[in-house]
């Protein structure tokens, strides 16, 4: 089995396999070329060639144990028939889902078609991967996603859709229900079309009471990994609550899921006491660190491994590569993680 | 005793007493007219007259346990020299310190005269408060006045001062010790002048990984809260280190805080499971749930409510009252809390 897989099966494995959060993209001279051939960020994720080749990029440079497919939580309402666009340095826009409309302006019934090209970018991509190679595909989770189509954009606290989520709470979850249902067929089409893990990206979930992250997040990613256990029950689904803090006990227990994202904030040894024994830790180094490089890395990189030696452990960061990061930077984590 | 300061003793008190972060501000009309009386914000929290009404604002509406000291985290770089302003609806501005300029650049002797302002302000309002309202005074915590010093205003991920505690991890000691020497003066000088409680706002605690948030959060929490017990050892301090998760227990622990704030994604359970049993707890309403009202608002309030009780718990919510709130929800809350 691909050490990767071993790993989200719930075995150790020393040194840990690794992977990093947006380990294709800007912070590769090669990606910023790439991108210039797309007029926008969209057409980009939508156009197998440029996908297949993005999410190659960084496996020419660096020895990882997993390709991700290169795309966008955004592609998803895209693909619900929302605006999106990606205005450079701004972050995305979306068209702002509203009352009652909040269902209905979400189309499921073109989705899958739209959705057709990403999954022809996941099948070359998975022809072109060597055997110790595993694919992810991904998703957002449905809260997160719910978070950008309710404020039409990023938010420094999305209080538009917290307050939806108290005041309107049958609406809401009404929402959060249909971005289940297209999560799960947007996800298994993905594993239809060859990937052999997938993530769920809940970027947001940390800034919801324990109330509605019990319902919003645990409840809705509990629905997809069932789901998708029942049809294909050897693919492992990643979970990654960022800013769970003390939930992430609750979110590993109840959603079924094989492993765990943990954010950057989170200590590794006292975060994994939390999860169940057999349940896969990813993370968590701070992509400012990556950033920093040097001896700042080292001790931080050496500091996770230690924690997490003898438990099942994916390395990875704590969230995204960031643009800034020197390459070499990442060439020498690599290289530290294989020789621990 | 007052209630508030026998809870922050460590005696439960049943009803809990409350108030709540940004009790005073926007979402009051009779501040939004006080406010036009100042040229901007600054000059705003600089004027006793102006400065002391509207912290006395909100206990003409509603029978709050606290007053809390109308002003600004950011007051304290201004008084240390630094070029601070307020633009509507788009945050603080702040001449960014950078490299060596990072200590030079805080005028540590002008800054007590700077903030004289402010403790005739906490004079005037100790004065005008009946026995059983308490006064809190504050200060923003060392590390997140660092993230603003270094990145000229907000952030979404604060990556600047991140990056610069990993790759100059002396330069960035010395500010963060220039800083707790600079919050142990200004608080000081406020118990001095009449504040019974202070309060350390510690907002961007959690994007820290562990190793930082060790060093800079608890162990600047740390110095500062014995310094002051070592001068006003009645004097309880509240530590606020938002979206600290997981490492809550051991903040509490290791700083010798009297009370932790709990963020709004923190499960008030679980939490207070983590604290020594004689600190008390703070928290933590979601304010979205004060802008619904209604159900919600009472569902969660209780929720809280039954979780912290037979525990020292002073009622609060998890960040400040958004300036959405309708202040009829906010009299609702207090009736609530105080029927329980």
């Amino acid at each position: 089995m691909k050490p990767l897989l071993r790993v989200l099966a719930g075995e150790p494995c020393w040194p840990p396999p690794i992977w990093l959060m947006r380990q294709a993209g800007r912070y590769l001279p090669e990606y910023r070329s790439l991108r210039a051939q797309a007029r926008d960020f969209i057409e980009f994720c939508m156009t197998p060639d440029l996908a297949v080749e993005a999410t190659l990029q960084p496996l020419r440079r660096y020895d990882f144990d997993a390709a991700i497919l290169f795309s966008d939580i955004l592609i998803l309402p895209w693909a619900l028939g929302r605006n999106v666009s990606f205005v450079d340095g701004e972050g995305p826009a979306l068209e702002a889902l509203q009352g009652a409309d909040a269902i209905g302006g979400l189309d499921m019934v073109a989705m899958p078609e739209r959705v057709a090209p990403v999954l022809e970018a996941v099948r070359r991509i998975r022809a072109a991967l060597d055997t110790r190679t595993t694919l992810i595909g991904f998703a957002g989770a449905p809260f997160t996603v719910a978070c950008y189509l309710i404020e039409g954009g990023s938010s420094s606290d999305f209080a538009a859709t917290r307050r939806m989520a108290h005041a309107e709470p049958e609406l809401f979850a009404r929402l959060i229900d249909r971005l289940v249902a297209a999560t799960i067929t947007y996800l298994a089409a993905q594993i239809e079309a060859g990937a052999e893990a997938v993530m769920l990206f809940d970027s947001w979930a940390g800034i919801l009471p324990p109330y509605l992250f019990r319902q919003h997040v645990v409840g809705a990613t509990a629905q997809i990994v069932s789901s998708l256990k029942a049809r294909f029950p050897t693919v492992p689904v990643v979970g990654f609550p960022r800013l769970a803090g003390l939930s992430i006990g609750a979110y590993a227990a109840a959603t079924g899921v094989a492993a765990v994202g943990l954010d950057t904030a989170a200590d590794p040894l006292l975060a994994t006491s939390l999860l169940p024994e057999r349940v896969a830790a990813q993370g968590n180094l701070d992509p400012t660190a990556l950033v920093a490089g040097g001896t700042a890395l080292e001790r931080e990189a050496r500091a996770i491994l230690e924690a997490l030696r003898g438990r099942p452990h994916v390395f990875n960061l704590g969230h995204g590569v960031m643009p800034a990061t020197p390459p070499e930077h990442v060439a020498a984590l690599v290289e530290l993680v294989r020789a621990a």
